[in-house]
């Protein structure tokens, strides 16, 4: 499990991908798997952790560098651990570390890539050009509908740990807006819906890039009343005891929403979510079960009227049964064992492997065959030269006998 | 040979590794070699072109993804050559390209890399992680010295196309200081040296990120006379106007400058280069004969005394038999070689081939006796499944018939 560099797993507070991936490992390891988590910082997970920088480099998000560097130390690392203790499979969580993939498959091993992302041009030119290099696990079935031709090997919802989410039925008369200041977010929509049916509303979230303030003031400052709270950043605790409150969550976004935490979480609380249709929305949210899932924001006010309709409890039923942290281990064990499947069945890794060495048959007949010309007269076979070289780490007969105590302990 | 995305080959403007490249290229043709580039744009040079990019992306220097994306397209067309037209070796100038080098290896395929900025953290730690992965080129002595560690296949010096600068002996009565507004190129102390002797200077360079302009406010305004000239920034023809009038170069640098491409430009129009040792200044400037490399800042003004003693035509044939583009071509087919030999002698390409070939074995006997576990009764060597496969590019018995015509004609 490959996370990059920025932020610990879990992360102390921001990171999204690190949240998911603690919870992941968590999962894995209940599930009786062994995981090694390569990444930065400190041990705080209950896993083996390798760590390849001291400490975690949130100043350097955004650089090229640091994506780079940490492809070739986290190479290093699966080298080494491949070679000693034995990996069935690579899980990478990183922008650059999927450039591995070839020397991981050189190692018998698959490289499985989640797109946490949103299905845009960059991420689709990239798992594009890395084609059957990578296995891509989608975390909603719109990332797969967007992009049917990229090598996708499942789709594993996120999810959380309900238990971590206080249930409440009885709730305010306010509706709440969770998620940044962002056009994409649409918070002035959630005002415009809220408004229109005489409802307060409690707009919690980041507000930091030049993009988000000019659309705060631009957008939401205008709209505003004397009723409504702009709460600023929620912590963890403030955010459960927000959604517990809440009487809806709206959630109006306007773009290819990859998958949308921040409904579950709502949910798992027993707060409806209404919603306008965008990426998973519709995946997540069951229209007239757990909110609804508007198609015009013109539609929001009256699926706020027949909020009384929703039962908090099939909300939080909705997550238990498909968002929780159980199964997300499942999910990704599935796919784990479909990529291996895959290998087995010769028409992946196997396949690769066979190429590679007819390959390297190839580049080494080349080498031989031009040290024959230079040095003309020392004519020499490929396998005495192997037997002489003294560079094999395994000779041929140490290999015929490790076959033969394999096949014999099979 | 590889070149990032962000600007043509040669560069319309800006474009300091690719100006290299450029005429690197030219000068390996002349020396008959077949040379493909790689990058962005339009074809601009002699060799054979393959953009990955329809178009250069200068917009997007500095994010990460661009590197990335790049290097997946790159490895794409590399191993696409390879199987058609043959390749010897990949000669990368990318940030992320060398992540690709145990894929090249896989194909026989050795990468170079030159190291074309100063010896750094960052840029130590990218090269040690990668190790014997890539083969380094240093632009000077003095990199080599400061890293000897790293895995260094030679140094080649940069080069200008001398015939394209102008040779000028009769000089103006100014000093000249050409770079960034910098702390590192410290235009301050040329400013001091400059006024203790009564010299006017005239100070070309850009001055455009926050750290250029508050250093220059800082420490280049207050220190600026009526006589002195704040000239902006240059291009390719004011720059040799401006250096074949100037009476020297004041290059006071106080960083590890890794080469330095304005004093060869500098020496090349006949103009001598007063210097702070300082990176490679001692590797390019002759003390006494092509300027003055100066320890301290307050022993500039003494050697701007003396450049009466420094001909002109020495600086220009410092050039002429140092940094000119044949030079260029010449120092890296010996770097070439060096690799190639390397990898021929079996010490390097070879050995990692040996280990590799190891290393699928392995990983073939894992994935069978797995396979053998899971369908228990169906014993088949792995030979026999090789055969029966047909997944094989080549089977065993076309191999040894094309080992054997290879020996044939060899």
């Amino acid at each position: 499990m490959v996370v990059p560099p920025y932020f610990e797993v879990p992360p102390r507070a921001y990171g999204g991908v690190e949240s998911v991936v603690a919870d992941l490992t968590d999962a894995l390891m209940a599930r009786g798997h062994e995981v090694t988590l390569i990444g930065a910082g400190e041990q705080r997970t209950g896993t083996r952790f390798v760590p390849v920088w001291p400490r975690p480099v949130p100043e350097r998000l955004g650089e090229p560098f640091p994506e780079v560097v940490h492809a070739a130390l986290v190479r290093r690392v699966i080298q080494r651990l491949a070679a000693r203790s034995g990996l069935d499979i690579v899980h990478d969580h990183t922008l650059a570390g999927p450039l591995n993939a070839p020397a991981y498959a050189a190692l018998g091993l698959p490289t499985v890539v989640t797109m946490h992302g949103p299905v845009n041009q960059d991420l689709h030119q990239l798992y594009s050009a890395l084609r059957d290099d990578i296995h891509l696990v989608a975390i909603s079935e719109r990332q797969r509908q967007l992009a049917p031709e990229l090598n996708w090997a499942g789709m594993v919802h996120n999810a959380v740990r309900v238990e971590t989410f206080p249930f409440r039925a009885d709730k305010g008369d306010h509706a709440l807006f969770l998620g940044r200041f962002h056009p994409e977010k649409a918070p002035h929509l959630a005002l415009e819906a809220a408004h229109a049916v005489g409802m307060p509303l409690i707009l919690a979230g980041k507000c930091a890039e030049p993009i988000e303030k000019e659309y705060f003031e631009r957008e939401v400052r205008p709209r505003l009343t004397d009723q409504d709270v702009v709460f600023g950043v929620a912590d963890a605790e403030a955010k459960r005891r927000l959604l517990a409150e809440a009487r809806c969550l709206l959630f109006p976004v306007r773009w290819e929403e990859p998958f949308g935490m921040v409904m579950i979480e709502a949910m798992a609380c027993g707060t409806p979510v209404v919603a306008l249709r965008g990426g998973a929305v519709p995946e997540v949210v069951v229209d007239g079960v757990t909110g609804y899932v508007c198609d015009e924001p013109d539609q929001l006010p009256d699926a706020l009227r027949r909020l009384s309709a929703i039962d908090p409890a099939a909300c939080r039923q909705r997550v238990v049964e498909h968002f929780d942290v159980g199964r997300l281990g499942a999910g990704y064990e599935a796919a784990y064992r479909k990529v291996l499947a895959r290998a087995d069945a010769g028409t992946d890794s196997l396949r690769r492997l066979r190429r590679e060495y007819g390959e390297l048959d190839a580049a080494l007949d080349r080498r031989y065959s031009r040290t024959r010309r230079r040095h003309s007269g020392a004519t020499h076979s490929r396998t005495a030269a192997d037997r002489t070289s003294g560079l094999d780490r395994v000779s041929g007969a140490d290999r015929t006998a490790g076959k033969a105590a394999k096949a014999g302990s099979a």
